[in-house]
C-alpha cells in the first residue's frame, strides 16, 4: 500500500530531469518576459475535478511544466520591482528539497531541525543586538509575527488572567504610524482589541512617525481612562522605505511602560549591511522584532521571523501543552519547544532555508545585497529627477522609488489613471513590474528593488520605458 | 552582486548529487533506526556563529549531510507511531523544490499559483461536500484553521462592529469536548476570548461529546445571560481517533443558532476512504472544517486547511487591503485574493505540492492508504488483545491504538512510570517510536498508525518488542 515510486529508478530519472528543469528557470530567470498572464485555456486545464485515478510522475511534471511553471509572479526576474517580494536563490531549491525529503515536524521533540532552528534565531538575536534573554520562532511571514508581538504585549499588559479571561473588556490601545502596515490593523481585528484600539499616528514630511504627536495621543488616551499598551514602530515602510525614529520611540515605551515593538518587515535586515546598519539604530531597544527572510534574505517563500528581547514572555503567551505533548525522554524530550513559542503546533523546517543560505552565502555578501539595491534606488532617482516627465513623490529611504509621470500632454487630473495604466502597461508588455502605491492621496509609480540580479542595465531599460510612455502620453 | 552561482556547471553537479542523497534518504527510509539522538559533538557544530564569510554550497550540503540529514524527527520510517505526523513522499521533494523555483507569492495578484490553490480548495470543499458557497484557504495546520474558524464564528456573532471594536466585553462562550484538541484553547486564548469562554463537554465510553451535556450547558449559559457561539466538534480525536456525532452537534447548532466547526485535522480525511467515509457523516453540515495534509495526505510539512460553507464569512473577517495592494490591472489584478481570506500576506505556494501529491497519486489510492492504516489498527489491536500482557485502553475508532503494558511481576502502581519508560526504550533503541497520552489519568502507550510504509511486519516488530520489555519487567 506504499504510496512511493514503484520503480525507483524511474523515478530518479524524471525528477533529475526536473531539477534541471528547475536550475535552468532560475538561471534564465532574466529571460523573457518579467510577468504573463494565463491563458483562458490555460486555467480551464487548471481547474480539473478531484483526481480519482493517479495519473503518474510523468503527468504531473509536464502539466506542471505546461500550465504552472510559465505562469510565476515573476519576483525572481530582475525587473520584477513591485510590492516587497525577494528574488530567491537556486540553494534554496536544494533547502526546501531537504526540508520535504526529512519531512520533520518542527513543533517540539528532540531532534536535529529544531536545533537549526535555534542557531538561526540565535544569529539574528545576535545581529540585532536583542541581549541574553532573547529567543524568536520562523514564522511563516510578518503577519503572523506582528500578530504574536501584539498578543506577547497585550498579555503582558493585562497580566495573569489574558489567557484565561482574555481581553475582558479592558480598553486597551496601542500605536503605529499611518504608514504602519495593514497587518497591524488586522492583528488588532484578530486578537479581539478591535481596530480602533490601534491609534494611527501623523507622519513627517520624510514619512517617519510623529514622536510629538505619538505622545500626545498616548496621554490623552491615558487621561481618558484608556490603557496605552504597546507602539508598533516601522524599520522601512511599505510605501517609501521610511524609519521610524526608533531611540525616541524607545525612550517614550520606556517612561511610559508600553511594548516597544518594530516591525522590519524588510528594512530590519539593513543591519547586515555596514553603510545601512545606522538606520536601524534603536532596533537592538526593542522588546520585539518582526521581519522577513523571504524578502532581503531571499529565501524562499515562506520565512518570517518574531524575536524577543526577553523569551519569558513569549512562553507565557503561548507556552503550555496536553498530556500527549508533555515533554518526556528520549524523541519526546527537548528543553525548548517551539511550540511553546507561538501559536503553530505542526511546523515545518522553515529553518534549513535559512541555514543554507546564510552558511552558503555569509552575512556579509548578503548584506552588500541589500546595500546594492539601495544604491541603485539612489542612482535612479538621481537620474529620474534629471527627467522632465518623472516626479519623485517621496525620498529615497532606502530601497524603493515612489514617482509619478506627469505629461504635459495631459491634464493633471488625467495622471492617477494614466500612471495606473502605465504601470500595468509595463507588466502586460512583460519589460517590468513595478506596482503602485498612493502618496498624498495620488497614485504612484512603486520601484522596489529587493532583487540581488538587478543591475544599472535593468533600471536603465525601466527609465527608458517610464520616459517613452509618457512621451507618447496624449 | 547576483548571489547566484557563480558556476552554474559547478552548483548544478553538486545539486544532483544532493538529489540523490535526498532521494535515497526517503527510498531507504525502512533502514536504520526510526530515530536517533543527536550527540553532543553534533549539537556543538550546529551551535555556530553567524558565519560573515560564506561557506561555499559544498561546505554546507557537507555540514547538512552529516549534523542535520541523520537527526530527523523519524516520520518516514514505517515504525514512526507516535503524535499525528505524515510520511511524506519522494513527490513532495519535487513539488518543494518547484515551489522554491518559482518562488511565488500566494498572498494574491494575477498569477498560476492563485489558481493551482482555488483548484485544490475546490476539490476538497467537493470531498467534504460543502456547496456551492463554499471556498477555503491553505494554511501552515490545523492550529492555524482552527484559529481563522473560531475568529470567523465570533465575528458572525458580534457582528458589524467585530473588526473596529473587537470582543468589547461580550460574554462569547464556545464549545468542544474534553477531548478537543488543546489548539482551540489556544485560539481561544489569542483572539482575547479567554480559554474560560471554550467550555470542556464531557465525553461517552467512546470518547465522543456527549451531545447532551452539550445541549445542557448552552442552556445554563443562555440563561445566565451570556452568548454560546460556536461548537468545535472534532473528526479524531488526537487520543483516541473518536468522532463526535456530527450530525447531531450540526442540528443543535442549527436550532441554538450557533456556528457549527469540526476539526478534523486528521480524521476529516477518512472520506477519501469508501469504507471510512461514514464516519465523517455531517460533515457536509458544517460551516467550517479545519484539517491537515501533512498528515493523512503525506504532503510534506507545512499544509492545513481552513474550509467554510459560506465564503463570505471569510471575506468578512479577514477581507480588505491598504492601497499599495489595492486589486488592479495585470499582475495586480486576480480577482479573488487569499490574503482577503486569512491572516497572512506574504504565503508560499503550499498549494502545489497537494496538486502534484493528489494528481501523481490520486484520492482512490490515498484513501486506500488510509484505510489500510486502519486495518493495521484494528489488526494490532486484535492481536494485543490476546496478549496477557497488554491491556487496550480505548475502543481503536480508527487509526489509534491505546494500550498499556501491565506485567504482574510490578505494581500497578508501577506502571505509569513502566509504560512512559517503555516508550523511551523503544525509542532509543530505534526499534520503533509510539508516544504516550494519559486515559482516565493513566498513563498509555499510543500508536498511530499514519504511515503508508506501515506494514503487518512493522506492527509484529512492535507488538514483540512491547511483549518482550513487559515479560523481562521486574
Amino acid at each position: 500500500m506504499s504510496l512511493d515510486p514503484k520503480d525507483w529508478q524511474d523515478f530518479k530519472t524524471l525528477a533529475h530531469a526536473h531539477l534541471d528543469t528547475l536550475l535552468s528557470h532560475v538561471e534564465n530567470s532574466a529571460q523573457g518576459p518579467v510577468w504573463r498572464p494565463v491563458p483562458d485555456s490555460v486555467k480551464t486545464q487548471l481547474a480539473e475535478p478531484p483526481p480519482l485515478d493517479g495519473q503518474g510522475l510523468n503527468a504531473v511534471l509536464d502539466d506542471f511544466n505546461h500550465l504552472v511553471l510559465p505562469y510565476a509572479t515573476g519576483n525572481i526576474h530582475p525587473r520584477f520591482f513591485g510590492w516587497v517580494h525577494g528574488a530567491g536563490t537556486p540553494t534554496g531549491i536544494l533547502a526546501e528539497a531537504a526540508a520535504a525529503a526529512m519531512n520533520s515536524n518542527c513543533g517540539g521533540r528532540d531532534h536535529g531541525a529544531i536545533l537549526v532552528e535555534r542557531t538561526v534565531i540565535n544569529w539574528f538575536c545576535d545581529l540585532f543586538g536583542l541581549g541574553p534573554k532573547a529567543g524568536g520562532l520562523l514564522v511563516s511571514g510578518t503577519s503572523m509575527a506582528n500578530l504574536q508581538a501584539v498578543a506577547m504585549a497585550r498579555n503582558k499588559a493585562i497580566g495573569a488572567t489574558a489567557r484565561t479571561c482574555g481581553n475582558a473588556g479592558l480598553k486597551l490601545v496601542g500605536y503605529t504610524s499611518i504608514e504602519g502596515h495593514s497587518c497591524l490593523t488586522k492583528a488588532f481585528e484578530v486578537l479581539g482589541l478591535g481596530s480602533d484600539s490601534l491609534r494611527r499616528i501623523p507622519v513627517d514630511s520624510s514619512f517617519r512617525m510623529n514622536t510629538e504627536a505619538l505622545e500626545a495621543a498616548m496621554l490623552e488616551d491615558r487621561n481618558a481612562g484608556r490603557i496605552p499598551f504597546m507602539v508598533a514602530a516601522t524599520a522601512g515602510t511599505v510605501n517609501s522605505g521610511a524609519f521610524d525614529d526608533l531611540p525616541v520611540i524607545a525612550a517614550l515605551c520606556r517612561s511610559y511602560d508600553l511594548w516597544f515593538h518594530v516591525d522590519g518587515a524588510f528594512g530590519a535586515l539593513s543591519a547586515l549591511s555596514p553603510s545601512l546598519r545606522p538606520l536601524t539604530a534603536g532596533l537592538d531597544l526593542a522588546d520585539s522584532i518582526a521581519f522577513d527572510m523571504h524578502k532581503w534574505l531571499h529565501v524562499p517563500y515562506e520565512a518570517g521571523c518574531i524575536l524577543v528581547r526577553d523569551q519569558t514572555h513569549q512562553i507565557a503567551a503561548f507556552g503550555g501543552r496536553p498530556d500527549y505533548l508533555l515533554t518526556g525522554q528520549a524523541l519526546a524530550g527537548g528543553d525548548l519547544w517551539p511550540a511553546d513559542l507561538g501559536l503553530e503546533l505542526s511546523r515545518g523546517f522553515r529553518a534549513l532555508k535559512v541555514w543554507f543560505t546564510v552558511k552558503e552565502l555569509g552575512f556579509d555578501a548578503l548584506g552588500a545585497a541589500i546595500a546594492e539595491n539601495c544604491r541603485l534606488a539612489c542612482w535612479f532617482a538621481a537620474k529620474a529627477e534629471t527627467n522632465q516627465m518623472i516626479h519623485l513623490m517621496a525620498p529615497v529611504s532606502l530601497n524603493i522609488v515612489c514617482c509619478r509621470l506627469q505629461p504635459p500632454t495631459l491634464n493633471p487630473d488625467q495622471w492617477d489613471s494614466f500612471n495606473a495604466d502605465a504601470v500595468a502597461h509595463l507588466q502586460t508588455s512583460g519589460v517590468a513590474a513595478p506596482s503602485t502605491c498612493r502618496i498624498g492621496g495620488k497614485v504612484c509609480i512603486r520601484i522596489c528593488i529587493v532583487n540581488h540580479r538587478t543591475t544599472e542595465q535593468d533600471m536603465d531599460i525601466l527609465l527608458d520605458a517610464l520616459t517613452d510612455l509618457a512621451a507618447r502620453a496624449k
